[in-house]
């Protein structure tokens, strides 16, 4: 099956916006091994939507649109892809129901613009919004399928998910199924993981591997190609236990697991707890912690111990290391784990201070940062030296710190 | 003048990145005056990146291309383009010096491979790489212009503002300039901003006026096409100071700036200072002070007081107010700042406390939002009723924050 993505808005055009949506379908339709050829984006104008329709349907098999179903006379996806494939538009009863009662519940009047959201394709298999208003669709013309989505990543996510995805899958359920599994990483560079990994990737065939380096973390995508999701998984066991002999300690989670949201579930699965000190990170390990729902049972709360100030007065870091180390110190770093820890009552408590720039501090260098752990047991500090910018910075030292928490929990007994 | 972008690169098909290189472009041009038609993405293919040149030439007349110029042999950008305009490809000397130079600084041999990064088009216009190997360059063929850019944004974005602007600029010199300003809202969502300023959104024609909403904010870019920017300024004045008149008291900048720069400027301006206690948002509207760079001049530090214990412990929520009002409360808005404003000895204080989901609270609703600012003067408490889920709901919180602050210390004397 060969696919292809057009955005339709011209947001996009006048670059207000980037195509995220190209990427995340792409990823999608990839893992389902579906191959896409091309991505378009034009704007939102008739002539030249109908004319890129005319260019898909002579080299894709598979079209997916994205944006153009909202309320506005902009909005013209429907309509051109409608007429493209010789169908009128007929109003869909479930998406009618859901947008009067968004509108019955915030009481505001409903205007003839948002009946338009619940028009649907003659025909089509539609996909619910869950997240909004408009629906999506999928409708068949002379052999291909379009799929209409909404363009905020926020309905188009949960949209391809739980709807559109099933339903691709049962379209290609006479195929090979190719099946996929992202291994995740922290505390090791790309280039370092890779070099471990040098002969697993060079003759890589069936499962492919596929590294991919995001802010503060490395991922391996493992692909097979097999005639179920249970032989491609056999497929994968020797290799996945291979390469786990070798960089395992590095790993913290499998597929879409977030550093946090793995942090909170092994906190929960221990009933433990832990508290927060950050100076360079400013509040981000303790937000990033606070995403995660059901957060509230293992996490009280923390300090945001920007100024040197903060940290004596809160956390006891003491004037003599202050003084002598410095606030970004291995010794400071200890002192506001355990400060926080004992501050808290937790059985965790975690720090960051560093210098995250673009000035130096203390005469340290930009990108020295220290992370504390302080347990019941003794308290652990990594030093570290980070690249990049600023905001780079804090970035990959919230996630190193998450790292660190998981680690230390998984050796706890 | 009418352009498209294509992206040549297997790597954005499979949505391993995404492509912000369109959005950037697309960005330049508009602002030259060049309207942008198109996008598209091509994997590394010869064929179909020629089948796309053919569409690109029957429709623009100007095409920018971006990627496939490198050492390996999946890059055919070059050799693509050459064979669609009828030319060969020539050895650049100053793109020569500079690769053979890069080799013998680092002391490692270069391949036959790297000496492909230095042809160009013949009679191309080139345009020299300052931050990597590979040159870019411009032919035209057949009135249409092809514009020839390296994939990575590092090298990109410096040869596209020294190199490729100054170009196009001397190619429409005797044309009109386009002229583009951002206004930024917060505290009003964009059919509510729409919709008092449809009038002036109906009777748009020069200057243009395009509402966006992003995450928590929205904006409206004011475009003019004049003979210069002094005339373009003027163009815009009456239409600025009709725009505030009527939302004034939402805008909190201008063009790039974030809420946190704003805030973080004016306080420092002012010589203030600000702490934050923190529950729904968890620490996220400490992190987004501390994004920016001399942050520390104003910002001390935060509680976040996740739980109700650290909300009572740390910041003297009275059990009172927990038992009759709970915290998610004005009054608890209220003590949460002015708690951590005495605490932490600012001249302002700023709390959020809410539900962020996904689970009711206290028996009040998901999205109920209490966000206090207290200052030497008075306390000020907001009450908001947020859309979205979970992060969304965080997001929007701190951003009201921000902009709560700001207007406090806009009008403190």
């Amino acid at each position: 099956m060969q696919a292809e993505i057009i955005a339709v808005g011209t947001e996009l055009l006048l670059g207000q916006i980037t195509n995220t949506n190209a990427r995340f379908l792409s990823e999608q339709l990839n893992s389902l091994g579906i191959s896409v050829y091309f991505h378009s984006v034009v704007g939102d104008n008739p002539d030249r939507l109908a004319a890129q329709l005319a260019i898909a349907h002579s080299r894709s098999d598979l079209v997916l649109l994205t944006g153009g179903l909202g309320p506005t006379k902009d909005d013209l996806t429907k309509e051109i892809v409608a007429r493209h494939a010789g169908r009128s538009l007929t109003l869909d009863l479930q998406a009618m129901e859901t947008i009067q009662h968004f509108f019955e519940t915030r009481q505001v009047p409903m205007t003839e613009n948002n009946r338009r959201q619940a028009l649907v394709i003659e025909g089509a298999h539609v996909f619910p919004n869950e997240t909004g208003l408009a629906p999506g669709m999928a409708v068949k013309h002379e052999g291909v399928w379009y799929l209409l989505f909404p363009g905020p990543p926020s309905e188009l996510t949960p949209m391809f998910k739980n709807h559109a995805r099933p339903f691709l899958e049962s379209l290609l359920a006479d195929q090979h199924i190719v099946h996929s599994k992202v291994m995740r990483f922290c505390g090791i560079g790309e280039s370092a993981l890779e070099s471990r990994l040098e002969d697993l990737i060079d003759q890589q065939t069936n499962p492919t591997i596929a590294p991919l380096a995001k802010e503060g973390e490395v991922t391996l995508r493992l692909t097979s190609l097999a005639k179920s999701k249970a032989e491609a998984e056999q497929q994968m066991r020797s290799l996945i236990a291979e390469i786990q002999s070798r960089v395992g300690k590095y790993q913290y989670g499998w597929d879409e697991e977030t550093l946090e949201e793995v942090l909170v579930r092994l906190l929960q699965k221990r009933n433990l707890t832990v508290a927060a000190a950050e100076s360079c990170t400013g509040g981000l390990v303790s937000h990033l912690i606070t995403r995660v729902s059901g957060a509230s049972q293992v996490f009280p709360g923390g300090i945001v111990c920007y100024s040197t100030g903060v940290k004596a007065a809160e956390l006891g870091v003491s004037p003599e290391v202050l003084r002598q180390d410095g606030a970004v110190s291995e010794a400071g770093a200890r002192m506001l784990a355990e400060g926080v820890r004992q501050k808290f009552n937790t059985n965790l408590g975690v720090s960051v201070t560093g210098v995250a720039g673009p000035e130096q501090q203390e005469g340290k260098p930009v990108g020295l940062v220290y992370i504390g752990v302080a347990s019941a047991q003794d308290t652990t500090v990594q030093k570290l030296n980070l690249g990049g910018l600023r905001n780079t910075i804090q970035q990959r030292a919230a996630k190193l710190a998450l790292f660190y928490l998981i680690k230390t929990v998984e050796t706890l007994v």
